[in-house]
């Protein structure tokens, strides 16, 4: 937002109505840094090409590349908190695996200390997935998430440390609300060293604490959604300003959709220097679900070079649609088909403005191709006859069936075309040729028809 | 976005891939402002409580408040531009109704060019819902889409003329790449006084041009959905400082979802000072669709008044839910689980510490009531039991079936209610009656259920 605009100057003070931050904050294990075997890559900056960008060597504390997004997948855990979702150790296994092909740099596998099945899915995808280094020597961090109580650590530690690379994520609430009445527990208690009971400051320190502790990624969540972009950014900013040794962790950004704007968060704090998304499949998770990874990984794609000075992830976004329509098969949760990248209709062009626009030039309506994530291409271009086409696309749709007419022969058709189309919705190749069949078109039309075939 | 973040200095500059801008701009007819009779209202500014704010007199090429935000709503347009939605005449006529009924300033009835039976709901639309003066006064203006050409504006009139505030809304493309392959026309074409080609300068002479030729909002669009906020903000602010006359508009904009950040760009542009947003229910609409009614709206009443200077809009948000249900079934178009503010979870919650957290204090989670949106709370708080839920909330559950257990009975029965919840997803109240009708919990609870129940 431009320099000029209105800044909020209130965005941690305390408020009525849920006003909280969650703060996870990844603590990996400290012998760690002895499995790095990774060889340094090329540093590509803002490489937005089909070719995969090559990805900095996996070190948890820092990115050797500033330009490189991590992208922590956490389908198995926040979106397994979706209602009505309960995934089953083969079928957490089998996303695993498909996140691990998508090339997710973490994987959120669960929340091992709810249940002995959660550790035991959590642990086989650990020790599967988590050591399966692929042809570009590419393996996920494999992460378990834990409160901040001894027994949680042990356990998460328990299931991931088969990974190669394992991570424990703590999380903590430190918003009024949240300490007040769900961990029943004053500040002092939660951080006895902090006198000033002002929220943010209070913020700052625990953070201060955790990364003197040995945190290497500090993960801000806006737990409730409540969050907007240019405050969400200035937020971040505030944050590399304000906390000692914040420059030497990894800053990640956990979003929730609840006003609509996970994915706008999300970016803007990788626009203010966050290095790690955390974003599930399809966007799913508790309440109105997180920041979706199809659609923060796309935006990079299409804006990081351009837009955020050239930052990149390391997804193959090849596998985004296959993955997406696996998970949604999984979780039972359909994708509605407005829903941005991998909706049924994201590329379907319906109204004869754009239409004519389309089939004129793909780029006019076209930001992303289908083929850029995997997906095939919609029949027709992705152009549906219907009661908005006009007569670019009619004519588009005869010439693919064989079919050349005058112009007078045309218009005819036309009329016909969008008097059965406010009759019937998307019109189907049978109903365009019946049109042709009828009455005083019959006949002159499958000459020219027959002409056309041979 | 905070001031010293990196901002875009390329917003305009064409890009090879569907970089575009539409810009529609409204004209009204001339002699609407004989029409107004509105008293001049309380100059309420920032109103979040659950009263219906005062909506300032309408006047077309001004708010009097600064603080007010249109809403026009282009589901019976744009919204009905997605694959597979075809409505009939009643059909569009109910909707309008029920979006007079939530408020809505201005109605985009449709196109009436487009075919006679379009024309024909147009019409009927402007003849009923354009004259139909609630009791508060208010009577949404109805608008109908045209190309710049004579025969658009002049079938749209006549649509749209019988409601007491007509509207034409002029729709044209100024991207170079929708300019080259769309329409076919060089700039020249398009604006013959223009002789610099840059995309910027060009598209702020057309802006002065349609302001001196009458028109009294201008509509910028993002038609491909390839803006990110700050971006579009900052797109908002440059033309507010460019354009000589732009003060005695009204400025809107028109975001599309490709992204997932259409709410986000409405919102940026509003905190930019664009006063009417454009939006379809369930943000359906061409592609991925539009930015939300109920997000942007909900986001305005969320943090209009502390993040925002106040601005507000005269939606009455309890008739949201009603609105968005009614579409879902009319447009055949099915609202995903977790689409935000009206999807089935939106207000479900299902792990285990949300659900002890909203248990002890509902605003722990929730920063809308469902009650807002005029939406059933969920049964027992939004609360599913199920694989991640907690003891507390099987605790409440208990209760509220009228069991009273002992601390080591309830730890047996919990740790059945987690093996059967591994099995099953969402469990109801007779699954947890049947985990205390089992052997050797059946007879002591069955006497203590007893003793509660009387």
């Amino acid at each position: 937002m431009a320099s000029s605009l209105p800044l909020s100057t209130s965005i941690l003070s305390s408020r009525t109505n849920g006003n909280n931050k969650g703060v996870p904050f990844t603590k990996p294990i400290s012998h760690l840094s002895q499995n790095i075997d990774h060889k340094k890559p090329n540093n590509i900056v803002g490489m937005v090409t089909s070719q995969l960008p090559a990805r900095p060597v996996y070190i948890p504390d820092r990115i050797p590349d500033k330009s490189y997004v991590r992208v922590l997948d956490t389908t198995l855990r926040d979106g397994e908190q979706a209602a009505g979702v309960a995934l089953t150790g083969p079928e957490k296994l089998e996303i695993a695996r498909l996140l691990a092909k998508l090339g997710v740099d973490v994987i959120e596998a669960g929340f091992p200390s709810s249940s002995r099945e959660e550790f035991e899915a959590v642990r086989q995808i650990a020790i599967e997935v988590g050591n399966n280094v692929d042809e570009n020597g590419h393996v996920p961090v494999i992460s378990g998430l834990a409160r901040c109580v001894e027994k949680d650590v042990e356990a998460t530690w328990e299931a991931v440390k088969h990974a190669k690379y394992p991570r424990v994520t703590m999380v903590i609430s430190t918003s009024k609300i949240h300490m007040q009445y769900k961990l029943k527990k004053s500040e002092e208690d939660v951080l006895s060293i902090v006198r000033d009971m002002a929220d943010r400051r209070f913020l700052y320190q625990l953070v201060e604490e955790a990364i003197k502790g040995g945190a290497t990624t500090i993960d801000f969540a806006d737990t409730v959604g409540y969050k907007f972009p240019h405050e969400w950014a200035q937020f971040f900013q505030e944050a590399r300003e304000s906390i000692p040794g914040i420059d030497n962790v990894v800053l990640a950004t956990h979003c929730h959709d609840d006003l609509g704007l996970a994915t706008a968060n999300t970016l803007a704090a990788v626009h203010a220097g966050a290095r790690q998304v955390e974003v599930t499949i399809n966007g799913i998770g508790e309440r109105a679900g997180n920041a979706s990874l199809e659609e923060v990984v796309m935006a990079i794609k299409c804006r990081g070079n351009d837009l955020l000075g050239g930052i990149y992830t390391g997804i193959n976004t090849k596998h985004i649609f296959t993955t997406c329509k696996r998970v949604e098969e999984l979780s039972g949760l359909p994708i509605q088909p407005n829903k941005s990248i991998v909706g049924r209709n994201a590329f379907v062009h319906a109204s004869g403005i754009h239409q004519d626009g389309v089939l004129k030039h793909r780029g006019t309506y076209e930001i992303i191709s289908p083929e850029d994530i995997g997906r095939p291409r919609p029949s027709n271009d992705g152009i549906v006859l219907g009661k908005l086409s006009g007569r670019h696309a009619l004519q588009t749709k005869l010439t693919e069936l064989g079919y050349e007419l005058d112009d007078e022969k045309f218009k005819y058709v036309f009329w016909r075309f969008k008097a059965l189309a406010e009759k019937k919705k998307d019109l189907c190749d049978s109903d365009i040729k019946s049109l042709l069949l009828e009455e005083k078109v019959a006949k002159a039309s499958a000459k020219e028809a027959h002409q056309v075939h041979t």
